[in-house]
């Protein structure tokens, strides 16, 4: 049996790697630090495939994009497998996150165990209501949109989450892109213009509901 | 110039349509319904392809696996393309859904107002904790799961949306399985094991923001 395993895969270039396949990636990296609570240090890619209902030749052709992290035989080390992964995604450090728009969903995403679990934190959270500003929402008071570029750029915030109304989110982008910021997590049902550089990747539940019915209505 | 058109187009069965290709046609319909708002009768692919940052030849060829709805030189008729749109997707009738779980997420989603607008009516929320059964969240009553089979039954709902926490997620699953429910939108940080013909979508929005600095982390 060979044991010989490189020690970083070669890395292909990102740009190359097909959105399932890093949509997968943190698929992957969920179960597999459950695996690491459960005390589980080796998988095989059968396992790892079946608690995703993926086919194994997927997971080795999904971790095959970032060279080669397996043991012939033994299957992958779990620990060695996160941290590589992580590495991957950008998760092997903490995203500073801002917040626009603290209703609803905003006071919602504010409380989001999710985040913190996965190294993004919520550095600031801002609203236009002069009702909310100067209010606590979560540990964090909530600040006026005119203090929204110095904090942004004080806290070297990359990430913003925009949870305005759709007649209010493109100036918000506006804003973010100003600012600074390189990602966006878009709750509002509008598609967003930004600059090259920025990211958007847009949440809309109603979207998500229509590909479940898309399934049952036949 | 040819106006002639066919009534409705020969659909393919929805199994071969890949999955981003139904996705995309949830955000056709949200832009289009802006359009009709907005008083727009007609729009060229072109057109269309620019509100969602695509190019016109997908939105042509997105739209053909569904049949002929465009008029040569005219573009397509936003009303008569957001019936066909609805008609595909499913969205031509209202879906009855219930929800598990009445914590900051699901609150939130409660009164998350892009449900209704989209044709899904709550028509049940659910909690096991007696501290909240009895309480209103937004215009319904919180209901104990033990009525949880007979008033899905009784309300023909077909839809269930699962905001409890990871480790009560797959009871809540088999309960809606059980009481045959056929599509669940996911909103727990772990993957659900299903029967043949129930539908998950998982919402996680960790993954969401792993998808970002996946993007941002080169």
């Amino acid at each position: 049996m060979k044991k010989k395993q490189k020690k970083t895969g070669k890395r292909r270039d990102k740009a190359e790697v097909p959105k399932a396949v890093s949509s997968r990636l943190s698929f992957y990296l969920r179960e597999l630090e459950i695996l690491k609570m459960l005390g589980t240090e080796t998988i095989s890619s059968q396992h790892l495939a079946a608690l995703l209902d993926i086919s194994s030749s997927q997971v080795r052709k999904d971790l095959g994009h970032f060279g080669q992290f397996g043991f012939p035989g033994l299957g992958y080390g779990v620990e060695r497998l996160i941290t590589s992964i992580k590495k991957i995604i950008g998760r092997d450090k903490v995203w500073q996150v801002c917040l626009v728009g603290c209703g609803n969903v905003g006071s919602a995403l504010i409380h989001y165990k999710g985040f913190a679990a996965s190294g993004f934190h919520i550095a600031a959270v801002f609203d236009n209501s002069h009702k909310k500003t100067g209010k606590k929402a979560g540990r964090l008071s909530i600040l006026p949109m005119s203090e929204f570029e110095p904090v942004v750029k004080k806290k070297r915030i990359t990430i913003g989450v925009i949870s305005v109304p759709a007649s209010a989110a493109q100036d918000v982008a506006d804003g973010m892109a100003m600012a600074g910021i390189k990602g966006i997590l878009n709750f509002a049902r509008v598609t967003l213009k930004v600059p090259a550089g920025v990211k958007v990747v847009g949440v809309d539940l109603a979207v998500q509901m229509e590909q479940l019915i898309f399934h049952l209505s036949n």
